[in-house]
Order: C-alpha cells, then sequence, then structure tokens
C-alpha cells in the first residue's frame, strides 16, 4: 500500500447560503480544491461525492455527475457515497483506500449538504430518516431526542453535568467565533449556554448542532506525488470506518458506541500511535454530548470523565488537547453531508499552520471523528505533517 | 490486482411484494448469497450497498448499517452507494477494486430498492430526480419523455423503426416469461407491443421498463478463494465505470452515449476481448432504444443498426447474441438499485448453467451494461468462467 496524502483542500463558507444551491456550493469547493492543489480538474481520475440527503433537501439524485460535469471531471467514475452524517468521511475513506492501493493518482473527495431551503420540521424529519424509520422514528424520536437519552444516561452512569455539557458549547463557540468560515460566529457564557431554550431535555439549543448550507473537498494523491502540489501535503497515517445497529434499543449501551471504539482502534493501529500522540482533533460535535463520548471513546480521557476533562479546559484551543478548533459542528456548522471533508480540511490548516487565529501550537498530528446517526457509522482519521 | 470472481449470488423475485419492506428484501438476497457461497456473515469484510432512492420511495437513509446489521453483519464497513439506476452497478464496481486490490477477501455487494409503496405519479417524479433538476426536470421531461427524444431522434438519423422497437420488446417478454423470478413473466406479440397505450411518443408501456420491488447480491472473493466457495466461481474479466453531463442537452448527441462506449472500451480492454467474443449480455433496457443504443455503443452492431440487428432475432435467446435473457428490465423488471446486481446474478446463472429454460448454450463469456439516468453514468462488467 502507498502512503497517501490530501494534497489539496477547499471550502465554502458554512451557514445559511441563501443563493447558493447545491451544486454550486460542490462546484465551489471543487474548485478551490483543484487550486489549492494546482491541479486540473482533467486530471482527477476519480470523483467520491458526500452527500447524505441531496434528494430530500433538494429534490437532486444522482448527484455525483451532476456535480463533477459542472466541475469539469466527466468520464472518469462519479459516486455518491451515503452514511448519514459521515457521509464524505465514507467517501474519504474509499477514496483513500483506492488512492493506497494504485487504482488512482489523483480522487476528488467533495462533501456538500444543501439544507436550508427546507423549514425546520421538514429538515428535522429528513435527520430522522437517518436513524430507525420502522422502530424508534415510528415512535417519535428525532436526533435530539436519542442524544438526549444518551445525555441522561451518562449522566445517571458517570455524573456528567449540564455544566459539564454547557462548557462544550462554549469552548467549541469560543474557536467558532475565531473562524472566518464558521456559521455562527458568537461566543457564549456558560450562564447563556445553560439557560439555552430547551430542545430535549437535558439538552437546549446550545448543545445542538447547526442546521447549514456548505461544502468542503479534498485532493487525495499518492505521498510522492502531493510532494509536487501548490500546497503542503498532509499525510494520511491511519483511517478506518466501522458500523454498528441503526436503532439505539439494539445496542448493548448507550454511553459508548462500539463503531467509534472499533474505528479509532483500527486508526490508531494503522498510524502505530496511541492516543496521547494526536495533538489535537476535530470530532463529532452533533451535540455536546456527542464529544464528551467521542472524547472518551477515542481514549482521550477515561471512560466517563470527558464531562470533568471538557469542563477543565483540556480540550479547549490552549488546552493539553484542542478539540474542535474549527468551532465543531457547534459553530462551524453542520451540512451533513460536509461535515466529514470539512474536519479533514480544518485539521490540514492547522499542520500547514493556516488556521490563523485559532492556530494551536502543538500542530502536527491531528485526528478526525465522524459519526453517522447515533453511532451506526464511524470513521476515524488521522493525519500529520508529511 | 488479484483476479476477483463472484463466489456467491442471491436474489429476491422482482415484482410488486407487497408484504416485504426494503431491509427484509434486502436481507433475503444477502442471506441467500452466503448461502450460495457457503460463507458467514461474520466471514464479510465491508458491505457495498447499492440503493438509488430509499430515502425518497420509503423515508429511511443510511440504509448500509441499516440493512448490514439485520444480515448479521456489524463493525466492518457498510456504505451505500449511488449513480441513479447504476447504483448497485457503482457499488459492484468499487467493491471489485477493493477486492482487487488486496483491501478485502470477501465483500458483499447488495442492491435494493423498494418503489411500489409510492403511486405511480411519486414514482414517477423520484425517478426523475435522476435527471437535471434545474433544466430538463423543470422543464417537465421525465424520464420517458427524455428517451423518447432519444429514440426519435435515433429515428430520425437512422431509419430505426417502431417495429424495430417493439421487437426488442418482443423478445424481453419472450424470455422473462421463461425466468420465475421476473416481475412480468407474459409472452407479449409485436402486434400487442405496437398497439401499447402511449407513454412518450413513439413510446408505448411496451417500451417501457416496469415499476418494481427487488433486491440482488453477489458475494466478491479472490478468486482462489472463490475455488473453495459452495458454488461455482465466475471470474470478472473486465469492469469500469463512466461518467457524463446529466442533462441530455449538454451532450453533443443523444442517440450514442459517451460513458456507454467509454466503459465498453475499458472494460474489453481489462478483460483482452473484443465485442464478438462477448457470448451473451444484460443490457439496461430501461426503454427499448435504451438497449438498441446500448447494442451499438457495445459494439455488438454497427452504429444506426442495432434496430434492425434487432428485429433480425439476433439478440433473442437463439441468436447469435443472446441479450437480456433474463427478461431484462421490461420484464423480469427494474427495482432501480437492486438491477447493476441483478444483472451479473443472471450472467452468473448462465455461466453456471443455471439458468433453467432460458439457458443459452454458448455461455462461458457474458457482459452487463447498467446505465444511469440518461447516459450520466454507466458500469459495464465482463465475466467467464473460472
Amino acid at each position: 500500500m502507498r502512503q497517501v496524502a490530501i494534497a489539496g483542500i477547499g471550502k465554502t463558507r458554512f451557514g445559511a447560503l441563501e443563493g447558493a444551491d447545491i451544486r454550486s456550493l460542490a462546484a465551489e469547493a471543487s474548485r478551490k480544491c483543484l487550486e489549492n492543489a494546482g491541479v486540473s480538474a482533467s486530471q482527477v481520475e476519480a470523483f467520491y461525492l458526500g452527500n447524505f440527503a441531496g434528494p430530500c433537501f433538494v429534490g437532486q439524485n444522482h448527484l455525483a455527475p451532476y456535480i463533477a460535469s459542472e466541475v469539469g471531471i466527466v468520464g472518469v467514475p462519479a459516486t455518491r457515497f451515503e452514511a448519514a452524517c459521515a457521509s464524505s468521511g465514507a467517501a474519504f475513506f474509499h477514496a483513500y483506500t483506492a488512492v493506497a492501493a494504485g487504482i488512482y493518482d489523483a480522487v476528488l473527495v467533495t462533501g456538500v449538504e444543501k439544507m436550508t431551503s427546507q423549514p425546520t420540521p421538514k429538515v428535522t424529519e429528513i435527520l430522522a430518516s437517518a436513524g430507525d424509520l420502522g422502530g424508534e422514528i415510528r415512535a417519535g424520536a428525532t436526533f435530539p431526542a436519542l442524544f438526549a437519552m444518551i445525555a441522561r444516561r451518562h449522566m445517571h452512569e458517570f455524573g456528567t453535568t449540564r455544566e459539564q455539557l454547557a462548557a462544550v458549547a462554549v469552548k467549541n463557540h469560543a474557536s467558532g467565533a475565531l473562524n472566518p468560515d464558521a456559521h455562527l460566529r458568537k461566543k457564549v457564557t456558560i450562564e447563556q449556554a445553560l439557560a439555552g431554550k430547551p430542545v430535549a431535555d437535558p439538552l437546549t439549543v446550545y448543545d445542538c448542532s447547526l442546521v447549514s448550507d456548505g461544502a468542503a473537498a479534498v485532493l487525495l494523491m499518492p505521498l510522492e506525488r502531493a510532494r509536487d502540489a501548490a500546497s503542503k501535503p498532509v499525510l494520511i497515517r491511519g483511517v478506518a470506518q466501522t458500523s454498528d445497529q441503526v436503532a439505539l434499543d439494539r445496542k448493548q449501551s448507550i454511553t459508548w458506541f462500539p463503531a467509534v471504539r472499533a474505528a479509532g482502534e483500527k486508526a490508531y493501529k494503522m498510524a502505530g500511535m496511541t492516543p496521547a500522540e494526536v495533538e489535537f482533533a476535530e470530532l463529532h460535535d452533533c451535540f455536546t454530548i456527542a464529544e464528551i463520548v467521542a472524547v472518551e471513546d477515542l481514549g482521550f480521557a477515561k471512560k466517563g470523565e470527558g464531562g470533568p476533562y471538557s469542563a477543565a479546559g483540556c480540550t479547549s484551543l490552549t488546552g493539553e488537547k484542542p478539540v474542535n478548533t474549527s468551532g465543531g459542528l457547534k459553530s462551524k456548522g453542520h451540512p451533513v453531508g460536509a461535515t466529514g471533508v470539512a474536519q479533514l480540511c480544518d485539521l490540514a490548516l492547522q499542520i500547514r499552520g493556516e488556521a490563523g487565529e485559532r492556530q494551536v501550537k502543538r500542530n502536527n498530528v491531528g485526528l478526525a471523528q465522524n459519526l453517522g446517526g447515533s453511532g451506526a457509522t464511524c470513521v476515524v482519521t488521522i493525519v500529520s505533517g508529511a
């Protein structure tokens, strides 16, 4: 297997982007990425698109050639990957393996979602379709409700507090305020977060990620070719995709996710690294409790200690293990299909030293965790300077 | 790259299957496939799901782990691939490359669609979402209309006749009548086909494929391991996936598809074969004109001669190049996401000599062509006895 690097990155701003449709968003990120790498569309040998629910949000299926052809990529395989909120993580994972195996020398992986053209109840319904239709969805459980149950159980088992959840929100808002591409650039205080409008007890609006439009792209090349690219390459050290039951009630526990632990273990093994060697991370904070569970499942803190670890500031920009320096899904935004690839773009910015005001000092080894549903899909990626 | 074989096949019956939901259909085909190969679910190292529009047809997203976990496949990558009507062809293509590259030793590729739970206008609308939303769809062009334009132009340029289109329908119905798993097991005469209810002139209902429920699965393994499977392995000799513009009005011509020609050329080159060496084929007859165009684009007949070639009986069960011995999408049925993999199952049945009353004599080399949209995606696969 060859070493594979991220040779270019491209992102749109995240937000409620009224004038932009799904194709123009994805094309913008794709073009920026190719430009960043100094590679032309005609050199791209395959197009991997991560998109969760474009057909439901905007009515367009067959999105991969629809977008690829707009960017000038025709003739090559153009395929859409769907794995709920881990859609572009899954696209990335499959693209990585194809480049590592020597199938392609240049693969463009783009993630996109256009969500804000639908009214909120419809958005909630579409997001819920990533859960178990016949069981939990029919019972009326949307994702805030599912993660509220996870939070409640985590509180019961480990003494996690509302304040610890709120601390995650405060931290991610603080980082997102420094990110010019973030959806909601607004600092919040712990008092504000605690007093947020209830969504599903114990979660308030400040515990929930945003409904956003946006796109992100990375270009994958074998490391040796990526060294000739226009931007500094970022080496992929480990990557794994795993799966589990979709329905929460089929899981043996709801305070940890087997898919996350397994993806972490595989990625660490592949990278030959321990959690301690990861210097910073982008974790899938679809809800504040999800970041706390991920901090534990990935070995940054012991089981049950994710809450205190976060509340103590260990995961802040200046902490021992900065998490979500981009602002995370909470503040940067969560255009579902774009999130997995956007996390990788944000890791790359840190490793290149291009993260501006949110730049961390120990910036050589980063980890991204992209979660689908309530832990039914997980993709973990570890990257470093090349 | 390693040689890869189909080590097992599994299919549900195709049709309007009232009692079966999308998960039970996909699980049935998957289990039959594993049983056919004599491989357990725990041995499967990755799950590749082809599904076009489950979220639109039945409201369920995140289908890959939803289905995989039902079959007992957990922990491994489980991903949905979408490329319109070529969704499971795309899943198969990516799975093939992963096994060929040595990433996995056992990959289950399942295709599924549950279409008949929606009323016909809604089905038409969902199918149309594989076209260009902002252009041709907004203009009111559904797929029968798009292929009617292709047919009309083909008639204009090459003198193709209504009788030649009808001959494709008659042939595919005749073969499908012999297929116990086919949706519509009904012979039709050329007079009946010509007198069919108009859908989009010059196409009648007999020129259009069926709206069906169904699932199909293949298990891919390296050839050497497939030799130990419970069923006779089928060797994958060549496979390619290509893409093109989605909108018909962006294409330079509408009487041939660059994506089909390119996929064919790549697959022939990889297999080291010419069209003449292909003994039988499953072609994507979403409309009768599509089969005629494919017969030409894949080199079975010269450009413009697909109509006369078909009308002369060359593609019938007893002709020189039997096409759609399964009955094709026209008679076997077209559960969109299942079609690409179902074609491969039907090739395997012929190669194994298990095709019953529709068994062809020259049965060693078969080709499958799976088309997405009006030629925006194409997957061509060439298989043979191992």
